[in-house]
């Protein structure tokens, strides 16, 4: 047996949507580090050919005496274009090569010390200017939603009043489910819970998607330095749970929901993958077999 | 003679952009009407297969004692869909009907009571969002630089804390600059003027893009009622000048340089157009003739 150094929790965590929603910031909010140093931006004409790529940073983490590896896996590029037809497929086939890689792990001989890639959750990020869903939206979420958790954000809430916060998020609620997207589903408590956690887990499952603010900066407000972002008119504050969702999906994340968002992957995702894997392998075999007999026959 | 009720300007707007960028509302807070009530909003769906298309809405409106009859063209659907190749087509071909009916109407026989709905301006909508310009901004402003005043503002400028607008106003005016677009330029001012003139000139030079914000409802602050909008972090004021560029927009438009974007609009755009549509009259009638000599010749 290999001696395995690692003692935590490892968790791969995706973030899509079009680029200037903050996905960056948000992460380096969450996790506290500066994961996109070396990053540079693409200028519109650049912009106009790029396709998707798919980029992976690794950050060593410890959350209340926990130790965590989390690999944030980035989508550049995203809804980038003019034309943005089918630019969720490098996305879907990164999610479905990290499934065909653990699957050949898997039915191998030394199945000890498989590395696991798969992606747990996938962070989307929907723009607080839409009406609602964009056709974008909707077309990446449903291509997506039965191979990965997905847990939509509502981005740069500060962009928005309480009021229209709420608004927006009734209306992508009543979207996702008229338009049958199957978002990741918390798992309901059990009924012997106490009232408080109760009230904790309904309060969750009515913020979805989370109004999220993302601020590298830190700025004094009240005598305090707080993460946020500096107005004329206020300053907002991010960990401010009056001012957004961002101690909650935390919470959720790092947390809470971490293990289940694993098991669903693993017990879901991946055995959905998994089987339609065997039905078609075996599919060529019988074609294959039979090929073979009509080959006898005929000769 | 026929007897001309109207006694005041007339001027026409164009408003284009990405939906959700406020496109509405700011020209209901810049003219306070609310052209836009009966408007229904399409969902996800309705938008994957909606076109571009062109909308008109005219309002009287008395400024400092000044008539004004303001019609407004708005582009709805512009960038909404998921292929956005050529959107701009149709915005295009809107501008150039308005020249053609106008040269057929000059060309005619009652020159005296022309009805004038060319556009003498368009103001284009940048997404704060952007990491500068997007490929779709690029490709409209070329593609419409020629036939129309394009002045580009920054939207929902509350968004952006004071340092990142002044940055985003530097890149997107580097980006115009390098991409070749040739926005509307405000002429320069006589060097006899007083230094007052001269300093506000500049100023208003390099406000571009403006930094707007728009907001139909009235809040109140520090003890006045005044438009904005109302955060849990405090009140973004519309008409407050350390807050967005919204008045001096407003100015430009309806007081300093309203004349100057008609005078554009009628020497340059529209005779281009003119001597464009001359230069091809004239190319077929020698074609035509030709094409009869030469039926002479081989009979």
């Amino acid at each position: 047996r290999t001696k395995n150094m690692w003692k935590g929790f490892d968790f791969t965590l995706m973030v899509a949507g079009e680029s200037g929603l903050g996905k960056s910031t948000l992460v380096n909010s969450l996790f506290l580090t500066d994961l996109y140093k070396d990053r540079k931006l693409l200028n519109a004409e650049e912009r106009i050919t790029q396709t998707v790529e798919i980029t992976k940073h690794t950050v060593d983490i410890e959350e209340k005496g926990v130790k965590l590896k989390l690999t944030i896996v980035d989508t550049p590029g995203f809804g980038d274009a003019i034309d943005n037809t089918e630019c969720w497929k490098s996305v879907a086939d990164y999610i479905d090569q990290q499934f065909e890689q653990y699957f050949r792990d898997e039915s191998g001989l030394n199945r000890k010390n498989i590395q696991d890639n798969r992606v747990h959750c996938c962070l989307y990020f929907i723009s607080p200017f839409g009406h609602g869903l964009r056709p974008l939206d909707v077309e990446f979420m449903k291509a997506l939603h039965e191979k990965v958790n997905i847990v939509p954000v509502l981005a740069k809430a500060d962009t928005l009043t309480p009021t229209e916060v709420q608004k927006k998020k009734i209306k992508i609620r009543e979207e996702i489910e008229q338009y049958g997207i199957k978002i990741y589903q918390f798992p309901d408590c059990d009924s012997d819970e106490d009232e408080e956690f109760k009230q904790q887990d309904l309060e969750l499952k009515e913020s979805i998607p989370f109004a999220v603010i993302g601020s590298n900066t830190v700025v004094e407000a009240k005598g305090k330095r707080v993460r946020g972002r500096l107005y004329p008119w206020g300053i907002v504050e991010v960990e401010n749970s009056a001012h957004c969702d961002f101690v909650k999906l935390r919470n959720m994340l790092v947390r809470t929901h971490m293990q289940d968002l694993k098991d669903v992957t693993r017990e879901t995702h991946y055995e959905n993958y998994r089987a339609q894997c065997i039905q078609s392998m075996t599919r060529m075999v019988v074609k294959e077999r039979n090929r073979k007999y009509a080959h006898v026959a005929c000769g």
